[in-house]
């Protein structure tokens, strides 16, 4: 991985790479910010998994993150939202399928499979990589993300609990199945059949069974996605309910789906995640 | 004025403006952050001016400053750096002159001075319009900026002590007559006579006389545009040695022109302006 930007941010570092990523076949572009602790010892991790039409640049610039990261002496990374470049399957009209919406699921369609290997690369490649690269706590890291950010953040921590010491979510796209986003996705990337994506869906994978110690999820009631249930937070909440899974669900009266709600409540997220990456 | 946008963030609104300007000729858009005090009294306010290239977006989207004001009941103001419109005078080749660099003066040549009024604007016209329609307590108000805007804050209380209760700047434009953005935008707005240009170049105003309290800068040791000569805060700085003009130059060890740098520093702005804005 090379280096491609180095801003000095709250006494540490937000960097910006590039790498060839062999999940997804394909140069990718990510961004990790060291705090100043990270100058004389490994640090724990907080993956944070962006939404629609992101990249890794809208949350390093707009979610106020980093000043928590420092204070708590916790690492942020910011991976990209779907393969990129010339090779890369995309729909150039539509901002809901191919770049910038990957899902953080493994495709099996073409002309997807071939690049769109999102779950493998955040969940396995990544952080094989910045381990093995960066000042990081080995196997010491947690999951946060927004809208379908949110949506992988939940299927990482559900699919593999022992993986990440805490999972927390904004306007997560909870259901996908059942919401219209996420059916276009699962359509194209894993084809008809909707028991293929089962593995992908949190609400699904919690009446399936699977169990993380808990789970944050902050939804505002003014989000125009959440009026047009695209996330469908109720709904993994009764999931959650009749399963036994512990979910605090906060409704933040009159926030809205941007950037400037996660703003407002990244700081209590972030301490949230520092005491459990704290505690191992 | 009529809002056409309004966002929650940190209990407070971040609104967003248009109106058509008397001085600018033309209809302008800005920013405005209500804290949540705004909703049972009247606050202070703190005007940002932003540099070269911005609009009212880019601080109110990557400075962090909403939370600090939200904590100390402080309004944030956002205007544009320049009048905009069709019918508008700009370069389209040029981001140092025209649209996006209005320089915080008011334009005596063609093609220029029709719109580009951004002194009167930013220290006369915004401020009536403010304090009469929105909960800002009258004359309460101190400036801060970025940059070209830096630029515009340390003028706007040199020649209007009376006008604002505190200054700050980072990486101020502090010599523009020294510097080659600075003379390239005042020999267009303000012609060849570099006498008409004085009273815009903080450095000159305080060698002439003009006095504030105090005056709080950081600077970025790893400013590109620092190491350009751009800026000139050491000048700034022997000048007001000189004159006996406090001043405060914090050089700031690693850090860059964007606004991870602000975004570091802000909370600290925030709270110098707020002693300054309480305490009256």
């Amino acid at each position: 991985m090379q280096c491609i930007e180095s801003i000095k941010e709250f006494g540490g570092y937000l960097n910006r790479y590039r790498h060839d990523s062999a999940a997804c076949h394909c140069e990718m572009t990510f961004s990790v910010y060291l705090p100043p602790q990270a100058e004389t010892g490994r640090v724990p991790a907080l993956y944070w998994l962006s939404g629609l039409t992101c990249t890794d640049e809208n949350a390093r610039v707009k979610a106020g993150a980093q000043r928590y990261a420092a204070e708590h002496g916790i690492a942020l990374v910011f991976p990209d939202t779907s393969p990129r470049g010339d090779d890369v399957a995309g729909v150039a009209e539509r901002y809901d399928l191919g770049k910038g919406a990957g899902f953080y699921v493994n495709a099996t369609q073409p002309p997807w499979a071939t690049h769109y290997q999102m779950y493998t690369y955040v969940s396995e490649e990544l952080p094989a990589l910045l381990e093995a690269n960066l000042p990081l706590l080995p196997g010491v890291k947690s999951v946060s993300g927004h809208s379908m950010g949110g949506h992988g953040a939940l299927i990482c921590a559900l699919k593999d609990p022992a993986g990440y010491k805490s999972v927390s979510a904004f306007a997560p796209i909870c259901h996908p199945m059942e919401s219209s986003w996420g059916q276009g996705c699962f359509t194209a990337y894993l084809g008809d059949d909707t028991q293929a994506w089962q593995a992908y869906d949190a609400t699904f994978l919690v009446e399936a069974g699977a169990r993380v110690a808990d789970i944050l999820i902050d939804q505002g009631t003014e989000d125009e996605f959440y009026a047009g249930k695209q996330l469908l937070p109720e709904t993994f909440q009764a999931a959650c309910a009749r399963a036994g899974q512990a979910v605090t669900l906060r409704m933040q009266d009159g926030y809205d789906h941007s950037y400037h709600f996660i703003a407002t409540f990244i700081g209590e997220h972030i301490a949230y995640h520092a005491r459990a990456l704290k505690g191992s």
